[in-house]
């Protein structure tokens, strides 16, 4: 087991865990509470503007440690995939001006019940922005989702899927990104974590609760559920990953709650449970 | 892909899909729509009786393709893991009295965050078993339910992890039951699949819904979700199954229906979609 957190310099706070407010009052709020990092979410940085967000997080201080998201990789016609690739791009440019090297993907869902071909095609789409990736510095995180988001979010599933694709691509600007929720109950998480190694781009953690209020928005505070979520961190530690550890909660009762309490929680539980 | 069925001849009623019909009524309804054989559930048999649920299903002629469940093996004291063990015990002679030869394992869940250990111990659980399994002439079927479920009822989870306890088990009596609803998203399906040959001791086919509308009673149809269910037919009779197919829906809407209109959308489904 690694020892606790004594210290905030490694949390970050992902934008979905405070779903209400703007990309300024996300900032303001992590430099009130001591929060020393922010993943960003597109559609908050658009509602505010790309570069006026770029602003405000330089002007604070803040690292950035992510963008949420790219991929979505499920169009059928060429016409549809190459629309698809460029708002890739656009995401790619969005993490540069941001100030992170890091773009996270979601890959998938599937257009239909043909699941091989869907993977297929998501890994076909990786590689294809890998140069422009590279060219901008950004590397594209592929962040496996839980397997009861097969249907309508992601056909990259486990972690072993997302180590295996990373192994086939052999390119230093794609690895992956691991959220605890995610992967918490793969039955080889040891060595899939360990087969990660130098490939980590992020780690995220929150909790899953039982019951789960709901499949999407129903993600739980560290400590309120079931992940060990300590262990998970000390295997990705062994791994070599010592970046930063973002929040990362859909959670309609927590979005209700003032941002200020949601970090000040979020700060107490991260030194209590990653 | 397999040929369409034609016949009603493999397909089987699992009685959690008329979760409000008692076993009379589930045997009688299947005389009447012609579905040939029926698996059965612990409650619904104890509320009829034993001898009773066994007289009706067997005067009525229908084949009783497995019961549901054993397992539930979460309990962290000696005294309550040895109360676990003797009520599978008694499982597995209801399954006997029934008429049928394969007892379906729930494997899990874990008592706390704990879950190597769990893992470890439910394969030590179904270990002990199988003597007595053996003895009755009942086999132990380990279902692996889907990820979502880890939390709450089982800490198997894939069909690979279910295979490698049956491989390490190596004893007659234990095998895996495929529900396509917890297996389909799994990347490596088709090698897991040929891997269970010889060892598959039922299927079970229903579909998976988007937006899924409840994480436990919110399956769906044949044809209504996204799974490619015939595909899974195909590879799951390549690996040599070729013994009854349980439907087996948890679905509060489809358990509001009249009983026989269920039976009747299940079988055309079935023919359509299997």
């Amino acid at each position: 087991m690694p020892t606790p957190f004594t210290d905030l310099s490694r949390l970050s706070l992902n934008q979905a865990t405070t779903q209400h407010w703007s990309v300024r009052q996300a900032v303001e709020g992590c430099v009130r509470v001591g929060v020393p990092a922010i993943g960003f979410w597109r559609h908050k940085v658009a509602e505010t503007g790309l570069q006026e967000s770029a602003r405000i997080v330089r002007e604070a201080g803040l690292q950035v440690s992510s963008l949420c998201r790219g991929g979505w990789f499920d169009a059928l016609t060429a016409e549809g995939r190459r629309k698809q690739l460029d708002d890739n791009r656009r995401a790619i440019e969005e993490a540069a001006t941001l100030g992170t090297d890091v773009l996270v993907l979601v890959c998938g869902p599937a257009a239909n019940r043909d699941l091989p071909s869907a993977r297929a095609y998501v890994e076909e789409a990786i590689a294809t922005l890998l140069p422009y990736a590279a060219e901008n510095g950004v590397r594209l995180g592929i962040e496996p989702l839980h397997p009861m988001y097969t249907g309508d979010r992601s056909v990259i599933v486990t972690l072993e899927q997302a180590n295996s694709i990373v192994q086939r691509l052999t390119h230093e600007y794609v690895g992956v990104v691991i959220d605890v929720y995610h992967v918490w109950w793969e039955p080889d998480i040891e060595a899939q974590i360990r087969a990660a190694a130098g490939r980590i781009l992020g780690f995220h953690i929150c909790d899953w609760l039982v019951p789960t209020p709901d499949m999407l928005n129903g993600r739980g505070m560290m400590g309120d559920g079931v992940i060990d979520i300590r262990r998970l961190r000390g295997l990705v530690e062994e791994a070599g990953y010592n970046g930063l550890i973002e929040v990362e909660i859909f959670n309609n009762a927590l979005w209700e709650m003032p941002g200020d309490e949601v970090l000040q929680l979020m700060a107490s539980r991260y030194l209590a449970h990653a």
